[in-house]
C-alpha cells in the first residue's frame, strides 16, 4: 500500500516540498512506494516553488483512512492534521517543532525531531549519500524549503546546518540563492487574490496565554505595504474569524522579511496590552512596529504575555 | 547546569546503562555536563552489569525540579516518568517504544525514536565515530543493554542493526557474548530477595483492553521453576497489587529465555479468557504455556484481547 507523506493543513513551502522529497526517498531509495499529499491548497510561495522546479502539485486530501500508512512531516500537532490521524498507521514523523503531545502510534516507529529551521534540512541529513541520486526537482524543492523557513537565513531559527546544507544544494544545482529567494518572497508577497479571512488564517497557529486563546497569524512579505493598506478591513474581519474558529483574539504580525521587523495590528486594548507586555512596545495607533521580530517560533510565541 | 539523563521508573539494564552511555557522550564529546540518574532501584541484572563493568550506581532521584535540564531515554511515556516531567526542561528524547503522547516540550528539541530492540543501539548510531573514544565501561554497558533487550538476539524485537552493533562492541571489547549473556541472565533470574508484590511490579506496563485495565508484568528468567514454585502466593498477591495500583487485573508472564516460551499464571476466569482469546491457549489449570512468546512489545501487547 502506498505510503502517504504529508505536512500540516496550511501548506507552506516546507509542508509542500518536504513531502515531495521524502516520498521520492522512500519510493526510489528505500523501495517502499510513497506519494506526497497536501492537506490544503499550497500558499503562493509554495505554488511558485512547484512550478519553478517543474513539480506536479501533490493531490489534496481531506482525511486519511483508518490503518492507511502515513508519514507525517513538518508537524507533530494533531490539531494541524486530519481528525482521525491516530487511527492511521503512522509509520514515521520528521519534524522541527516542539513536541506537543497527542499523536500516538500503534508500535515503535521512526521519529526524528531536531531543533533546525527546516524539515528538509533534517531529511537531507537522513538521506546521507543518497541525496546525490535525487532529481533536480527534489533537490530544488529542498533548497526552497530551507530558504523559505529561514527567510534566506535571516530568521533566528537558522542554524549552521541549515545554511551549510542550503549552500551545498545551491552549489550542486548551480542556483543563486539570493535570486531564488527574491522570486520566492515576491510570490509569497502576492496576496491580492486572498480575502481578509484567508489572509488571517493563511499561516496561523493557536496559542493560549492564561486562558485566553489567540490565533497567532504571521504574514511574511517583502511588500508589507500591500497588506498594511488593507489593515482596516483585516481588523474588522478579525472578530468574525475569532468567533468562527473559537478563539478570543486574532493577532496578525506582518513580517517585513527584508527589513527584519514585524508590524502588529492593534484593533483593541487587549492587543495593545499584549504588545506592551510581550514586546515592550507602546502602540499609539492601530499598528505597532516590532524591530527585529521575524520568527513566531523563536520570538513571538515564547514572549506572548497578557 | 548539569543535564540529568534517565530512563523509566523500573530500571532494567537498558534504562540503567543507556543513561550512563549518553551522559558520557554529552559530557565528554559534546562538552555539555551531564550525569546519569535512576528513577528507582536497578533490577538484579542491571546491578550485575554495573558491578561487572566497574560502573558507579547512578544516583536515584525521586523527582525533577521545574526547568531542570533533562534527557529522557528508553521511554516517552509520562506514566513511567516523574509526575512533573513536563515542567522540566526536556532537552532530548531517545527511545525505541511506540509514541504514547503526553510528553510536551517548551521548544523544538532533539527527539530520536527508532523501531530497534534497544536504546543503546540508537545511541551507538548517533555517536558515530565518537564511540571509539568511549571508555570500556560505557562500551560494556551498551553491549549489555543490547544483550538484555534482545534476550541475546532471541527476542523478535531484534533487528540486524542491534546484532551488528552488539558484535562490533563485543569484538572491540574482546568479550564472549554468550558468556556475558549467561552471567546477566543468571543475575536476572535471582529473584529470591524480592517479595511477591515486588516481582509483580518489577517489569510491568499498564495496558487497557476495552475498558479493562491490565498490569502486564513480565519476568524474564533462565530458571522459570524458581518463580513458578511461588505461583500460589504470587497469584494471591495479585488482588492487592491490582487494587493498590488502580488496575483490574495483573497478568504475569514468566518468560523462559532459553526455551523461548512464556508461562502465564491463570488465577481466574478473566485471565483464562485472555489466554484463550489472545493466544489461542486453553488453560486447564492455573498456568498455561505460550510457546515462542518472549516479547511483551511484539507478541503480548499487540495480541491482548478480552
Amino acid at each position: 500500500m502506498t505510503i502517504q507523506v504529508f505536512g500540516h493543513k496550511s501548506p507552506d513551502t516546507d509542508s509542500t516540498g518536504s513531502p515531495i522529497a521524502w516520498a521520492w526517498y522512500l519510493s526510489e531509495i528505500k523501495g517502499t512506494p510513497a506519494a506526497p499529499k497536501l492537506l490544503g491548497e499550497p500558499n503562493t510561495e509554495a505554488a511558485f516553488v512547484l512550478s519553478h522546479w517543474g513539480l506536479d502539485k501533490p493531490e489534496i486530501i481531506s482525511g486519511v483512512d483508518a490503518d492507511a500508512p502515513v508519514v507525517i512531516v513538518d508537524t507533530n500537532n494533531p490539531a494541524e492534521l486530519p481528525a482521525a490521524i491516530n487511527d492511521a498507521d503512522i509509520q514515521g514523523i520528521i519534524d522541527h517543532h516542539k513536541l506537543v503531545g497527542g499523536l500516538e502510534t500503534k508500535g515503535p516507529i521512526d521519529i526524528r525531531i531536531e531543533p533546525l529551521a527546516c524539515t528538509a534540512t533534517i531529511m537531507y541529513k537522513m538521506m546521507g549519500k543518497d541525496i546525490a541520486q535525487a532529481p533536480k526537482g527534489v533537490k530544488g524543492a529542498m533548497l526552497s524549503c530551507i530558504i523559505s523557513d529561514t527567510l534566506e537565513f535571516r530568521s533566528p531559527t537558522t542554524t549552521q546546518e541549515d545554511k551549510a546544507i542550503a549552500h551545498a544544494l545551491a552549489d550542486d544545482l548551480g542556483v543563486d540563492i539570493a535570486e531564488l529567494a527574491e522570486q520566492m518572497f515576491a510570490a509569497k508577497s502576492d496576496v491580492s487574490a486572498f480575502s481578509d479571512a484567508e489572509l488571517l488564517r493563511m499561516d496561523s497557529k493557536e496559542y493560549e496565554v492564561e486562558g485566553t486563546k489567540f490565533r497567532v497569524s504571521v504574514l511574511e512579505t517583502t511588500a508589507p505595504k500591500i497588506v498594511l493598506d488593507r489593515k482596516d478591513s483585516l481588523m474588522s474581519s478579525m472578530t468574525d474569524v475569532a468567533k468562527e474558529d473559537g478563539v478570543d483574539q486574532v493577532l496578525l504580525f506582518v513580517v517585513d522579511i527584508l527589513n527584519e521587523e514585524a508590524t502588529l495590528l492593534v484593533p483593541n486594548d487587549l492587543v495593545k496590552t499584549v504588545a506592551a507586555k510581550s514586546f515592550d512596545a507602546n502602540a499609539e495607533g492601530d499598528t505597532v512596529v516590532l524591530p527585529g521580530v521575524v520568527s513566531r517560533k523563536k520570538q513571538i510565541i515564547p514572549n506572548l504575555k497578557l
